[in-house]
């Protein structure tokens, strides 16, 4: 990866908090850019720190090659270089994956965070990471999460290609048990890899108090997290353990696998960001019984579940 | 399943909070059975309602046929036929299955909880715990963790289980998203099959809320489970909110894959009950930082990690 | 489907011998178009009823998206409409499904095979086929292949989808026991689904036996197939068995799980029919022993394995 | 393992061809022990140097632990030394693993084939089959079929296991690609570790040539297997190669997953051997056409289905 002639949200060291963004779509399926726009303008207003669009919270399986690209060129223009916008990237092989980091970076992506190859196999997957490394200017993440794409990475495989592949810079890490993972990767690669968590932001203060620089997540609250990470950058730890904690039966009832994606497209729905909580399928629904459920959890933590706007936190 | 010249313990119709205990090993990895003895004397103490052996987290695939008789044997004579003793049951086939089903019915257990058959075909795996479920007197929970088994179990199959298979009469639900899973199967079979949580309790308070019997898990604060069950019986569901949300972070910190084992038994160890934390390979250890990352959430929920006996909720 | 506007090959009832092609690559590992059309030559050479591009044999999923259009568009150029092109299509979701569908079809495709999504629902899988046979105008043909693709499909749900969606038409069965498969989707979609084998021809003749029309298969010494195909068609089953068991000792040499492509360009690049053994990582490659082994079973067989041109079989 | 106070069929270097026996059943499913010992009595009759019992194919998962016991007593009672008997080892963790090994060594068992844990971490499985081996003093193999096991083992792995493990001295190898891995095993390990083929025999004259010891498969006309044999370790691999092709036919007819045991019963069956042809829940039959087929494929080759009796090759 050479560094020359980048934007500055490509070049600026990423840290803080990026919301996996949930890809909005119209009533009849196709893809709602005016709606991805509002995201966008949401999370600027929130104050995250960037943006993830593509991810496996954004349904980037489910969409076409012209649909990709859509929701990365509305994404980059709204946010206008004021945060980075990051790309997931997933296909069968080392060539898809190029074609699409190669796209991500001409659209102005700031980076890209790369599922692993569907191949059980070391030393498979390193040239995988380093061919797509290679391929582009822009900084790879490695997205470590076993539970969806299925592939197993060792901290040992990690810390190697954090160290040895030029591009890749972060990992956004998903595989249980996170916490002693990160701390491995940390220990075997601490100049090398800079640590993002994920898992609906489960366990986002501990992942800061190990060393991550921030967390990619689809947690449609993300206030709260920003909250978080600001506290504990400016060194109160126990303000942010203390937001952090009354929040957690939130966070908790919404990262549910399979089902968290309804939840929270129900939520940016009543929030006022997007227009429906389209899901393209095979993807779960939600009932009215859990509509109220989730309600209830809302207003237990003193959020407005219809209120537009950023909400306060404390 | 006859129901004749059963036991008290077996014939009460199952509710409430049953831990799964952790299957206690001296400090050279053989079955202790005087800390299992206070395992039991504890879950007493505590006032749950039953107990499960032998479960996943018991490490019951890491024990020989001697040491599972062991466990359970311990175990009930302890229970002294004050509350059920539920044994766990997993093999690589129904002969396998009915061979434990039936020792445990020997050794006094309440109820087996049986793992599914690895093989993903409805009708084998209605014809597996049929033949189980008639091979002995006592009940049957099916143990629904696809994580752990990878059998999937449809909602509709359980449901037709709980209908058809008269010995099958609960459930152990630990598959995503549950709680919706759990809304269809009761629909199903709203009469036939006792719905158990587990996934550490993370869902428990919208479980009861959905129609829950209780909860089978190993969260190693079993006092909260209780208060939390307690209260929402006596129809103060405020109430079992507020306590169920207070210690959400520590239930949440437990629950985290392939190391929550290490925790409860550095917990239980502290609290005083079992002598050891050993844990049979290739379960995971947990390291210094940990345990004082671990301590650090208790202390926030304001539990004293290092005293004796139960502690008040609230 | 509609049937309006089709070119000859694209309705011509499918039938007979289908070699996957391997996609030829030149020595720094691009597609070789020079070497795609000999392959096709030679399969017109050789008497074949048609070629399929693009399966898993075909490295598909280790092509970017302009090389997907460089294989299609030579294969269906250079067969002229001889014979039919069949294309492969795997993605993660229908949307993709739907574009690479509409993309053979719009380069003169006669059909697609299209593996299953990446989802263990009968109802989702369904509605995967309809919705990728609703969007475009060629046949499609179910890819029956859980050993790669991971999704099982029931001969129930395959009749069923044979039955009730149109534009399903073909499966290529690769999923043990696959013939007494073949005889349930024959039983329970008699007249809706057209069945072709796999597996390196292994069951070939039984396969005929029980019904089938034909094998898309990647055997590279596809003069074998025709010959047998060509017997039983004639009605000389005993000549096709003779032919079939002849032979089977190399049918079987080269249907090695994870190495067969490398055996296949090995034999059509001495049989001079392609450029270079290149394959794409991770593919396995072999080593001079091998080589010499798989020559001698060619040569036990009574093939002359660096002899140009079709060879006589019998 | 110590050598000292082995019985003569314990000590003796293993090789040749050792079948994978099925387990016989009555009609209403119970061990048929005078079947057992007739399969014990034709194994010798036909020349096998050893047997081996409760493999997959001998459907161990789907026995009970006492029925285990009566296999291994009969076949070893029934054996009377004159070759070793070898039994298979599967269970979720290691205590369970030991357990069995120790009671098939009691029983007079040569040596254990022992499937590996169902856990995915090169450490983990080294200490599994290190605990395994030094529990008993019989010598132990690895079973590596991944397809039915579902861990992998890397052949690097597998040498080292070779190369430190005193106890483990063979593999019986049946993962794809068979022939590379071999090698590879032999490169790294020549002196610790034999080899034996498995794969329904289907590249045993491959896996001879490359310096295999013999092979353990569940085949059901041995006597292709031992005379292939023979003729190799006599040094006329023409002859060999030439008995091998002219069964291969038959040998791919019965190597198919899933369905290969209903087969193999039948066979055994129509041969006289066995009493019955049930297979335990949920394994698969066959039917009137398929009887029908494997004996037409029986006939071809130039057997007698019907007749009793070892039959000539040739």
């Amino acid at each position: 990866m050479s560094s020359t002639n980048l934007k500055p949200a490509q070049i600026m060291p990423l840290h803080g908090v990026l919301p996996i963004l949930p890809t909005a779509f119209t009533q009849d399926g196709a893809v709602d850019e005016a709606s991805m726009r509002r995201l966008i303008d949401f999370e600027l207003e929130v104050g995250a720190h960037g943006v993830s669009v593509l991810g496996f919270m954004g349904e980037a399986h489910r969409l076409a090659g012209f649909e990709r690209k859509q929701v990365v060129a509305a994404s980059v223009d709204q946010a206008a270089g004021a945060f980075p916008v990051w790309v997931g990237v997933l296909a069968f092989g080392a060539a898809g994956a190029i074609e699409q980091a190669r796209e991500a970076q001409q659209l102005g992506a700031a980076g890209a965070f790369v599922a692993p190859p569907p191949v059980q196999n070391d030393q498979a997957i390193f040239d995988y990471y380093a061919s797509v490394a290679e391929a582009v200017e822009i900084p790879i993440a490695i997205h470590d999460f076993p539970e969806s794409f299925k592939t197993l990475l060792s901290a040992e495989l990690i810390a190697r290609m954090g160290n040895e592949i030029a591009g890749v810079r972060y990992i956004k890490l998903e595989d249980y048990p996170v916490l002693a993972k990160m701390s491995r990767i940390q220990r075997d690669a601490p100049d090398s890899i800079g640590i993002f968590g994920g898992l609906g932001g489960m366990y986002f203060l501990e992942e800061l108090q190990r060393g991550s620089r921030g967390v990619m997540t689809g947690f449609a609250w993300p206030e709260v997290l920003v909250a978080v990470y600001q506290a504990f950058r400016a060194g109160d730890v126990d303000k942010a353990a203390a937001i952090f904690d009354r929040y957690v039966p939130l966070i908790r009832y919404e990262f549910q696998p399979k089902i968290g994606l309804a939840y929270r497209k129900h939520v940016y729905r009543e929030r006022g960001i997007i227009d429906t909580t389209f899901i393209r399928p095979p993807g779960m629904q939600i009932d009215d019984y859990t509509r109220a459920e989730l309600t209830a959890v809302i207003r237990r933590v003193g959020f407005d579940p219809g209120r537009a706007g950023v909400q306060p936190v404390g």
